[in-house]
């Protein structure tokens, strides 16, 4: 895959998925919807309140005549149904629509009636800039806010699936830090190099992962070069692995808003591959997001 | 100021300034000193390898024959002397060349015969983005590793005092969190709250201060509206405020190496402005470093 768009080509390879939206009810998300369905790579299930899917359906021009509508108004309600359609094996994917992230989650975390695995949830996104060679992946850069050493295997085992799922078998990872040294003051170059080594033991598997690596090492060979750092992952990272939120959410909104590049999107670790995009996110965004959902399920 | 570049033009016309340059024995840190004094801002003091530093000179057609060159070998020496020239008034501004940070700071915050003054020593970053309408400010993203929220505090106030410098007279402060809601698990948003009380308290002034907020609603107008975020910052930062080194690096290297930008940069705090770009910067953001040093003294 050279560019996101390409995702939309693959998906449409793969074939139609059902695509499970809870709180369609939003002109943002239909509109996403429509262009998903248009792409022929999703048939939705919308679940909502019909009387304002059906006013906003004709307002964008978005025939919606031959879609299942769950007729629902309370938040709940909506998530809880919208993840038991994946459950009963009615819909393939899930989608957030106009609804909090927090209800969303709840119903998707239940132990009982849920989508959980026994893995962690955590963000994957994918990014294309001009400013880098290839499409690379980040995680997790909108979702676990200060990720253990443990939790951080799991974010990585996650992120490493999807790269093997998007036909990268041995992904190079790149755990960020300040600094391509080792700081004991500085938590994220410690957790750097065990989940380094711990690639090297093949207690990590499927993957090179190398770091602590500054965002320049991991992505410019130049950079790499000038500090005489020798590694197999510097200047040729496919995945970057953040710190945390903080750091996380402003490689994502400064490679978005201050750097030209475009995203794609999903909550990874459940059952199924989860569209839960920003209310920020472009309409192009979301709609990549969806090809992605539906690639890697 | 709508241009980096522009530090150039206004250093030149407030005269030349004596530029203390600590182990100048290095090809990258001799090139960035010629830029300098060829654009008539600095009349270089060379402390280091007086052999190596003739020989580099050559080699790059440096004419070094008006220039004071003080022949020291050892780094803390070198340190030691190029501080002591700033106290003794025979230099205005302290420049790191090809020695570690480490020796060098250690020279500067020295009780005795250091630069200390009773603030904080922070790093300031100016950047140009062709994403963003005007120049803006980011501190502190490759100095202070946690900053509490007392160092904060001073390291807002150490920029501000560089904006003023720079005739923005009311810099419009953004206190970065992944999101513009206050969330009590993240630390971030916490800072970011209380210092926007403390600056509607008088407690911080000289500047507009309001957190958190998201990257996107620092700089982003249309991101801001989105969201409906009310705010004076949101969507016209001067100046952004990042929650700890491993955010602030990855916003600076982001920037620069995915974003196309360019910057600026000095260690605020101290007497005088000390130009410590790291080791992968350009010999261009190098020389505008020295630039705004400049400026600023």
């Amino acid at each position: 895959m050279n560019a996101l768009p390409d995702l939309l080509v693959i998906a449409k390879k793969r074939g139609i998925r059902r695509l499970s939206v809870a709180a369609a009810d939003g002109h943002s998300v239909l509109k996403a919807v429509q262009a998903a369905k248009r792409e022929g790579i999703v048939q939705p299930i919308l679940i909502g309140d019909k009387n304002k899917i059906t006013q906003i359906s004709q307002e964008i021009n978005f025939d919606i005549s031959d879609i299942e509508i769950i007729d629902e108004a309370n938040h709940h309600a909506i998530a809880r149904i919208s993840v038991a359609l994946i459950n009963e094996g009615k819909a393939d994917i899930l989608m957030k629509g106009l609804i909090g992230t927090a209800p969303m989650l709840r119903a998707v975390v239940h132990k009982e009636t849920g989508l959980r695995k026994n893995t962690l949830l955590s963000h994957f996104t994918l990014f294309e800039s001009k400013f880098y060679h290839k499409i690379f992946g980040a995680t997790d850069v909108a979702m676990n806010i200060a990720p253990t050493l443990d939790e951080k295997i799991q974010i990585i085992n996650n992120a490493v699936e999807i790269m093997h799922k998007l036909d990268v078998p041995r992904p190079k990872v790149a755990v960020l830090s300040p600094a391509e040294t080792v700081n004991p003051k500085i938590e994220s170059s410690i957790h750097a190099s065990i989940l380094t080594m711990m690639n090297k033991r093949r207690q990590i598997t499927g993957c090179i992962v190398d770091g602590p690596l500054a965002l320049d090492n991991a992505i410019s060979a130049s950079a790499t070069g000038l500090k005489g750092i020798v590694s197999e992952v510097a200047g040729d990272a496919d995945l970057l692995v953040v710190p945390d939120l903080n750091s996380g959410n402003i490689l994502y909104k400064s490679l978005i808003f201050l750097g030209g590049a475009s995203s794609a999107a999903v909550i990874t670790g459940a059952k199924v591959p989860i569209v839960l995009t920003s209310r920020a996110a472009s309409e192009e965004s979301k709609l990549l997001s969806i090809a992605l959902a539906s690639v890697l399920e």
